[in-house]
């Protein structure tokens, strides 16, 4: 199906990547029908327009679209998703028309699948977490042993070599195999949802790459996390579950075809994403309040409960690899790599005092994330020119990145003191740790002396964080370090997050934060009465608020990992301030990567100018919409479909001589099947929505000259009943409309309709009601919008 | 503005309470247009319809809709809310088009409403606490007294006096003042956010009356909870503050007025429902999502923000208050009312062997639910034939039940034999407990015994709550004992719930639920592994999913109150197994009271057989619609206001002789406010949203002839954006739209429009779009139902 698309769009003229930056453009754009759209628009809609009481604003250009993204590295055609029921005589498009048995059939499975995409990315992060608890175990060990010799050169070489040959593995499979691997993902699924699809996005070959790279790239130290890998990890697991398996290899299990379209796909693949949340955090309820807040576009209630069987399923999974693990059987694995942060053991107290320096955390923690979000977003146009020039770019910076990360790890804990054991207090039980994992390392100092540095940056991220977390312990690490480890982290996260492996960008941001927490609590430690570890989780909710502008997910994603309901009050407080100064500078990171990519991603809320400019303007501003009689000649079909790549067409009837009427909207999808099948004479047959959904080629079709001079009855193709907006209708209106009901077409009909005046001005999809898309085309709008 | 709106309301001929149940009425309903659709219709109807593909179906009956409901006790005319967004050129509908400093005003304002609904929320909710364990602690403490004393008779007529008294109070309020605060309030709230409207729902007397009404019946012992009401107190307090106060008292001040719509007031309302189950259940999340869960229709992210941050406004005041009573400061109150169940410390451990006594817990959860369901809907449906009869016999009933409450909560612990303490094992150290509260009642029993009964029904309901969920007390209860709770709440819980008092449901299924539980255990006790109080637990989250059908929002509402994760998994499995038998039998209670009280609420999904209808087969099947000109003589306007109760009517246009075209929508209340303020020959000024709302009736108008004789130009009031649908449009979708828009009204534009045909087929309401309604109106649709 991928391959089908990318095709297609190779056939197609090649045009620049990410949305047009140009206003002034006038059809330059291939995609779009070369005909003149004023001169031979179809004539009516200046007639209903008129009608209006405002002036008609002042068109310089047509509306153009680019159906181009970034996708991966790569830039892709894109599709849109059609989450419309269609209603036509032919294709079965609602699971409500199905019998009794079918519908069971279809609710189990959707339960079945649910508990699968629970169950299986439970699984694979608890794999995930052993190889990574294991490699980064032996890594650290023999690096210790090295330095304990007084071999340094010996051990930078061993601990960069090994971290070099680690991002290898991962950067080659991401480079060679699944491009669209790299990076979190995130917002391709949060584009998904929204209803466009990203080609090679949730296939298997992504999915393995994910993994294996993500383990990789997690164990050979580099400033990224796992856990945005997980969430897609979780929803290719959701989307190859739905199909049945990837390309060839698919399951023709004849219940899968209930699942072989967009809306139960969306649901699964949210699923999916709640799922990869919540095997990040061992957090049910955060994974599916991140999946509502932050990356679904269309919520029901049933979904709610599905979502939470499926994180359910994951607790429950990770629970047991937790008992099995608990007796040291997993070799370095403990409980390390699942629990994060457990200060339920530990009163909280605080009072109105506390709340000044909570509030300044909260307040520089907006300032940081929306820097952040500035500077990661240069640093990420800078990467897309390198990676642009081709894989052994990508891979060199990989790798480069990786060399830089392996010094700065390695040599800055020998810049610090050592630290006595003793100024630890009672948390130095086990002061110093040799080793794998614990809160005092030794590493260069003497016995009875410990590095604190080392103590963060010789562990997994996961680890490290969980040091710096570590209730008890305002005396363990020294301000001059936790400044060069919130230095070093700065750096290392925002060059590392736009390279070719699987990245993920919570464990950056809370690493970062979380030192950041501490500095703050050193620094105010003559006002600061909790304790340092919270303010080390407070100032983590800050950072994350401040650049990814979640809040409720992530109050609750904390307030799982605290497991500790007294820290609400204050977490949200920290986590409103710091998402109110940051967006007061820029959007949040996912929404500045889905405008980096191009995605065509529509936002809840319509602009305010949107409510000036009418849908009908729109349309005259667009190429004449293509349409097709109820009753078509072969050829004519066959030519538009080689001709044009929209996916919807209007399909008009002339029930008496003079009268022309809007009969209603065929797919393309269905029309290729009708070809394929041969259904000239139209055989009264049902045919399952998803046979329509195997795509093929309009080229592949043999049609002999006879077949061409047949025709089409396109009566039980059409969906009758599309949704439909008169050419007065405010833009601001249509696109609350297009995206509540999750269209995929919108036609506009005239206001007026009389005789021989055409019954359609336009057809409108998702690229036509994006913002930047009409102000390209009406750059008047734009300084209404500045004027406001 | 209530009152207003039930003046209207008697002023219209009456009609039969709740939905028309006849299929073969044809215009008696006075609300309706007199005139016959069928032969004064606007001619066109029919000319798209036949262009249909299949035939038309019989229709037998005019679609006819009951503006009528039962609210409270009592028949009210209720109204729909507007949600769209209204564009028109004089009335401001959309705070988008503010300026800056209002759109601030603007924003701060939502927030701190937010604040206050929650922080009010929560000071009520804990002084309610307060009365309650106050009142009944004094209460007990004098009965037990009498009772050592073997006063029996004594104590019994103090004991069934003083409930009398309180029910006396709780009622007499309710009947008198407020009858719309009897019950629990929630049907009603999901009917408002669903887009309905009901009169005196969330007003000052019904905030007073409830808040009042909720400690009497609470304190009087009866089988009801504070949770429900709580619900509906923080709606109430929404309301109130985004009206700045009620009628008369009502602050003017300027801030506001931005609050004065429907779209804000919706938002307010889910905030002050998520901060009424909060302070219920001390769960800020489990709060947020019953919101959106059970009760919200329509949900976006930043609502979700918005809702969470009331939240824990409630719970930050519910803890000032634990902090301030735990010295003992506030009487008998202690930490009772606000702790229900603590297991955090108890280590949960579960094996595959329980799945079993598990499983078996969950099935007959649901089949107690869907049967306490089905036999409350009858008892609901013989006590509105009583509550009918007047004032008297509300008070009467409530009266009669508060004595037999009394008879079986004193006389029952007589029954069952004492317990000696030494069977309570290890947590019998405070054994036996005379007085307020405490494990181990010893009422009627010697030193050293205690009665077990006494110790379940002689406390709150909430301590009663604490005692049967108590973990580690395996041998306290006796199974009769538990089997004589079971049944009398079982049949008080069924008697208590329609009577003239706040009631809530949550509470009296907690307590029948967990006495089930702990049956359970106690039967199954060869297979028991786990704790009897998790038993309890999972008894009273069983029956809950049962009847209330609701999932998510339990669960997370049990996991906030166990304080336990590792609940968790098996909470949810007893839930969806509850939910899932329950579902095979009845719907949800409240979709039960929804239905009885005849609430037009619209379901999230259509009906199977809505494809096979048109929307033109609906408007053909209604009266004409009233329509007015563009340029409209003043005194039509008036008679069209006075003798049509609708709230819009669409415009139309003659731009050319023999054409006329649809320009938009007028609302009642605009045209109100320009009759009102005489803007005959329009003047171009700005008028707020609200301005327009404040209500008055036409019959204030006076109006000379001469004006009456002049001419208003609807240009500037009209909403030329309304939302449309084409003739052939399948029910189906149009349901969707109208559900997921928000709509108040639906246009119906012909398929083709031509000349001297009106541009359009009719309007539709929720009304019109119920599927009840609409299987009055066409019955044939009820047998394809049926057949499929």
């Amino acid at each position: 199906m991928e391959e089908e698309r990318s095709t297609r769009a190779a056939g197609e003229p090649a045009a620049e990547p990410g949305p047009a930056p140009e206003l002034k453009r006038k059809n330059e754009d291939g995609v779009q029908d070369p005909e003149d759209p004023e001169s031979t628009g179809t004539g009516d809609g200046g007639n209903g327009i008129s009608s209006l009481e405002q002036p008609l604003l002042k068109r310089s250009a047509t509306l153009t679209a680019s159906h181009l993204a970034l996708v991966g590295a790569k830039v892709s055609h894109i599709e849109s998703l059609d989450y419309e029921i269609i209603e036509n005589d032919l294709f079965k498009h609602d699971w409500r028309s199905r019998s009794n048995v079918e519908v069971l059939q279809y609710i189990f499975l959707k339960w079945a699948m649910a508990f699968l995409v629970g169950l299986l990315t439970g699984v694979i992060a608890s794999l995930i977490n052993l190889a990574i608890e294991n490699i980064t175990g032996l890594k650290m060990l023999r690096m210790v042993t090295l330095v304990r010799e007084r071999r340094y050169w010996a051990g930078f070489l061993y601990f960069a070599g090994v971290n070099l040959g680690l991002t290898f593995v991962a950067a080659a499979l991401c480079v060679v195999f699944a491009p669209t691997a790299a990076g979190p993902g995130i917002p391709e699924i949060k584009a998904y949802l929204n209803g466009v699809d990203t080609p090679n996005m949730f296939g298997a070959p992504q999915l393995i790459v994910k993994i294996v790279g993500s383990i990789g790239a997690v164990s050979s130290g580099m400033d990224l996390g796992k856990e945005g890998p997980l969430v897609h990890i979780g929803a290719c697991l959701a989307n190859l579950l739905s199909q049945g398996g990837e390309g060839r290899w698919r399951l023709r299990w004849r219940w899968l075809r209930f699942f072989n379209n967009d809306r139960d796909r969306r649901d699964l693949i949210t699923c999916g994403a709640s799922s990869g949340v919540c095997a990040a955090f061992r957090a049910p309820v955060g994974g599916v309040l991140f999946a509502l807040e932050e990356v679904a576009t269309w919520w029901r209630s049933a979904l709610l409960w599905r979502t939470f069987f499926s994180t359910a399923t994951v607790v429950v999974v990770l629970r047991g690899f937790i008992e099995v693990c608990r007796n040291g059987r997993c070799g370095m694995f403990g409980e390390g790599g699942l629990i994060l942060f457990d200060v339920s053991g530990v009163t909280v107290r605080y009072h109105a005092g506390d709340l000044l320096p909570v509030t300044l955390v909260g307040v520089l923690g907006g300032l940081f994330g929306a820097l952040y979000n500035h500077v990661l977003h240069q640093v990420l146009r800078l990467y897309n020119l390198i990676n642009a020039r081709g894989r052994l770019a990508k891979l060199a910076l990989a790798l480069a990145v990786s060399v830089l990360t392996s010094a700065g790890l390695y040599l800055l804990p020998f810049a610090v003191p050592c630290t006595p054991c003793s100024a630890a207090g009672a948390a130095a039980a086990s002061c110093p740790t040799v080793g794998k994992s614990g809160n005092f390392k030794q590493f260069n100092c003497p016995d009875g002396f410990y590095n604190d540095l080392a103590s963060l940056l010789h562990a997994t991220n996961t680890d490290a964080t969980r040091n710096i977390f570590s209730t008890g312990t305002a005396g363990e690490f020294r301000l001059d370090s936790l400044l060069i480890f919130f230095a070093i982290y700065c750096v290392l996260g925002l060059l590392t997050f736009g390279i070719a492996v699987p990245s993920g960008l919570f464990l950056p941001i809370i690493l970062m934060g979380s030192a950041y927490g501490r500095i703050a609590a050193l620094v105010l430690a003559r006002f600061v009465r909790i304790d340092h570890g919270l303010y080390a989780v407070l100032g983590a909710a800050a950072l994350m608020s401040g650049s990814m502008r979640m809040t409720v997910s992530l109050c609750v994603i904390f307030l799982e990992l605290t497991n500790n309901l007294l820290l609400l009050p204050i977490t949200m407080f920290v986590l409103l301030i710091a998402k109110t100064v940051g967006d007061a500078f820029n959007p949040s990171i996912y929404e500045i990567i889905l405008d980096l990519k191009g995605l065509p991603f529509l936002e809840p809320k319509p602009e305010t100018w949107m409510k000036d400019i009418a849908v009908g303007e729109l349309a005259a501003a667009k190429p004449r919409a293509v349409t097709l009689q109820v009753v078509e000649r072969v050829s004519t079909v066959v030519e538009v479909l080689r001709s044009t790549p929209h996916n919807g067409f209007p399909v008009l009837d002339r029930p008496r001589p003079g009268v022309s009427e809007l009969h209603g909207l065929v797919l393309r999808s269905h029309l290729m099947a009708v070809l394929r099948k041969r259904w000239f004479l139209p055989e009264r047959r049902r045919t399952e929505e998803w046979e329509a959904r195997e795509k093929f080629s309009v080229d592949e079709l043999q049609l002999s000259p006879e077949e061409l001079d047949m025709y089409i009855d396109l009566h039980p193709f059409t969906n009758t009943t599309p949704y439909t907006v008169v050419e007065t209708m405010s833009v601001a209106k249509a696109v609350v409309l297009f995206r509540t009901c999750a269209l995929r077409h919108m036609l506009i009909i005239p206001k007026f309709q009389g005789l021989e005046i055409s019954p359609i001005v336009g057809i409108l999809t998702r690229q036509d009601l994006r913002a930047h898309n009409i102000l390209g085309a009406f750059p008047l709008l734009a300084n209404k919008r500045k004027v406001h």
